[in-house]
């Protein structure tokens, strides 16, 4: 139970460190005869890969996906999926100059308290690309969701302070920021290479969006939809704070301004962003996170090392601006590894 | 798995509905040794019985609980905790009239659509009365964490858009309103007052601050304290969104400002929190929710009726105009029984 | 994570100690829809009661139980259904001259060890009345598998070394011991009273049938039926081993004997137990377990007190001659639990 | 929830099928700061290489293994290891043939009931060579338990009906049966090539004992250690029953018999096998298990194909003529792992 495990009957185990021999996953619990290829997998792969766009680190690294199990003639057979990812080419060479300083916003401090020792390259187990293990697995719930009828979509609404004002869900896929806003997308491509320039760092807040959800997932009182979803995305490491529906404006609404009055086709309003007491009730799912920017920044900070002396810290490396919009693909696989944990489990319960 | 237990090593299954025979608690993996008596773990139910204080409605429930298992010679014995509290002279009548009709803002629709079936007395499994159980084995979870110097408090940063601007938690146990500051809590008051001659209800913000924590609590990858605490608070009824430490506020910052500069006496300020990676750094853990307002509200609202026609419902009953303050114990318990696992699971791992 | 919890879709806790309060068992993710009352599952709690037939102790003890929530007007809800049963009447005045003594083959010497505090009277948590929990739960379990035509049988195969040579199951329930052939039923109850007399006890052999079973329910790897059912009948007290099919007899068997042929007609024979690779194959499922003599024996045995010092004990007290034939009802009980469990689970992945 | 994963605090998650790409392990839960390097695994996993000794089948495979993460300069992080094994110049033509075809005593039936699909060559996931996983876990716990003075040690008490009627463990580890009698292990290698010839194979008992552990591991009571050892060999494809202490010999003995007196020493004999309530007494642990035969023969058998024409199979191929004593390592693996979990659950909640 050391935490590397995700979900019920959709179980995912994530492994491996950023710098290490190679990172993975193991999906248990993936129903069988469903078609699956390397190639579907890659493609979600090649969405959270850095090194793209305004505001990225120029490296050219691309994830290799490999399925080593769980498949027979291009279909699950309901036994485990492992994939697995090399890392090739990687140099840590310049992580031994500070192997002895902890990183501020970073978990050098605290996985050393944890554990006393760590690996200090690239963040270790700590490094966003642990994530890849969980977009690998996104890819298969997404798939397992999409026969279903569920769509999940994470959007960009607001980066470096500057919001999506026109929520056009057809323009996401159109620009790098994945911004439903194409003149916020402009702007925010100002705003990330001001930054860059100053060797600093951006977050935002993302959007996600499941439609088609039928009404029936999640299980009160602890498994509560939302809670799991919340548990889900605090999960990743850059985001702060999650809320569903109205979430926070909810604290200065009236009752009778938050709740969503029914009438024969349905809700007539989603501020509840489509859970009500942990249930999923048929409307739109409507999540919102809010993510830091990364905490690798060009400019010197203050610090100490291993011995609590201080010391100033000045990293050179190459880094994104900001998680943004590659954390996109990271809530999305998050949010569909929920979704199909609850769709199983509300299936074992169904009365026919 | 029907979703009603929570923690590993450490873990509470609740039972029970609103106008049931009982409710109860089962907490099983407490430590031995420890004193224990109804006595302390009343005190903390009476701190969320409803019927007290401005905006509360007129009931004079009482929640005796009894501890009917773990204990010998008043001391907890390693083995099952079972508390018991029993509904009495609950009056499920007016809840007849209501029964096929689906409440906006209830889990009504939701149940019915998952279950098939729902108790429609007082909310059933879906009522705030189900925390009855929490609160008891948060006592619990709070003095095992007091032994170790780590406390837990929950206070009112908002109540119907009054925020408290000032903060002197000294303060928060000498007002109604668990508010740190004595004046909003004034304001607070009248605003109540006024919503509830309207049959309206309100929503608020609680801030929960944990005192104490050492360093090293929380598992990467996906149980993170802070992913744990979201899950753990966003599965309280009334919450709709989590933050930790910047929270949103950290989608505006750039990465140096958001970083917590580390010098010899620890981090220099505390925007992470508390929490980096996943794992406690030592300093305060703060958190921040989102509560709705109550959706029982006077006014009359638009529904459906079970055969899907559309009918106005209009509640008579008395309900509190908000679940803040009482909900501030509801969070400090779910606050505390994550944190005694974690620090159970930390034990099980640590060197000597 | 005390150990207190069995199931995993379909999940039961047990708590209470022999001499407490009350006992009791909280049942979590019981489908809802299903007729439940208290009379039905009464009827499970007589059959293990004592004080019965030949062997027993005289005691008048009833167990009575009561549901406490989970159900609505006599249907499950969906929710968790929590069953209780006060210990009335119990004098613990006994208990208190053997405070300080391990009495041999209980648990004092081991909870002891692990605890440092035990609840003394009646064996606390270590006691067989802990399994009036277990069959409360396994009557619903049996009423759910009865709806999908899958039937539990735990007849008495042997006792105190007199074996049932012909076996008609039709025997089972007309006679006390529960066993298939009513000669060597006979033959066991003059055993039984002969034990009695010299203040000894007996163990057997215990068989469990389970017909109707379709095939499919089981997960490899680990989660093979049989290691979930023998954890679950390896789970209670008295019980010091398991075989599945030939089980034993196996190991001295040649490939060719061993393997079952397959014809049009199905399974040829039944040597594997209707398992085959941890998954149910459609055939009956039997199992066999090893039930040992009750420990509590009235002759005089050599033991040590707290501070360990030797010490001689001769219990007075009024004890059953055998475990059997009350805990056949335990071992339907728990394999009922482990069948619904895998029932459900296997419900969750099935392609329709 | 595929049941691919087993343990709690030190979890294993097992994937790979037998002529897939790959297999390998995740273990989750391991401390931090052990020194562990790929020949201590390397060298269980030798063990339990086919292709060794009487009665092998000629292969020569070797299976080399690849630790990817969770360590750093040579120590354990405290993060998941996994480990690789790849599946090299596997030949699945000779699978082709029986494709269809349901082997008797196998789990192709029942991989095809449950899962519709099935992965036929070299029986898939449902092969032995899936306790790879299990055996390079198990020598990671293996050096955590030792490390504690833990020792687990299995032996051949039984081949092909031939007992070790002495019982001299120093003599194990010197005969390639792990039989504790020389005389009797001539006599196996005897019989084994008898069987050979007829194409037939062999079962037998394997007797598994643990050296050094403390009182205290073990939670009842559903989670008792006996109870989680007899799920973890039951586990092991071809284990068909499992004893502890007196086992089923207890079900013949007088109370008076079977209870061990205690004196100041200790324990004066050990019929409980090392457990009471569940929960380890200090004294060795004493299992045992009977091991059906390989059901792969080459004599002729009765069967049908998946259209359910009856047919006739005689394989042709090179298998091992009894799975003893290959699965010697596989059950001290299981039980390890098992023993260390505990031991971690007994460490988070013992007293300092």
């Amino acid at each position: 139970m050391g935490g590397n495990s995700f979900g019920n009957l959709f179980r995912i185990t994530t492994w491996g460190e950023s710098h290490g021999k190679a990172l993975g996953v193991v999906i248990d619990g993936c129903p069988s005869g469903m078609e699956l290829s390397e190639e579907e997998i890659q493609k979600e792969m090649d969405r959270r890969r850095p090194g793209q766009g305004p505001g990225a680190s120029p490296r050219k690294e691309r994830d290799r996906i490999e399925i080593l199990s769980g498949l027979f003639k291009g279909k699950t057979t309901g036994t485990p999926i492992s994939l697995l990812v090399r890392n090739e080419d990687v140099d840590s060479s310049p992580y031994e100059e500070w192997k002895e300083v902890f990183r501020p916003g970073h978990a050098d401090f605290t996985y050393q308290a944890k554990y006393r020792i760590r690996d200090y390259r690239g963040g270790g187990r700590a490094s966003a690309r642990e994530t890849a293990g969980r977009v690998a697995a996104g890819a298969i719930a997404k798939k397992i969701l999409s026969q279903e009828k569920i769509n999940i979509l994470a959007y960009t609404q607001e980066l470096g302070g500057i919001r999506a004002d026109r929520v056009n869900l057809g323009e996401v896929e159109r620009n790098f920021f994945r911004c439903p806003d194409p003149q916020a997308a402009l702007a925010m491509e100002k705003r990330i290479e001001e930054v860059k320039l100053e060797g600093d760092t951006l977050g935002g807040i993302v959007g996600i969006l499941v439609q088609g959800c039928p009404p029936g997932l999640g299980e009160p009182v602890f498994d509560k939809l939302e809670a799991d979803l919340a548990r889900a995305l605090m999960s990743i490491g850059a985001i702060r704070g999650v809320e569903i529906g109205a979430g926070f404006r909810a604290a200065r609404m009236l009752g009778s301004e938050c709740n969503d009055p029914l009438g024969p086709d349905g809700f007539e309003k989603n501020d509840s962003g489509g859970i009500l007491g942990g249930i999923s009730n048929g409307e739109d799912i409507l999540l919102r996170v809010a993510v830091k920017p990364i905490p690798s920044i060009r400019l010197e900070q203050r610090t100490i090392d291993s011995s609590m002396r201080p010391t100033r810290l000045k990293m050179k490396g190459r880094h994104d601006v900001s998680a943004i919009p590659r954390i996109n693909s990271v809530c999305e696989a998050m949010a569909a590894i929920v979704l199909v944990d609850h769709l199983l489990r509300q299936k074992a319960i169904e009365r026919q």
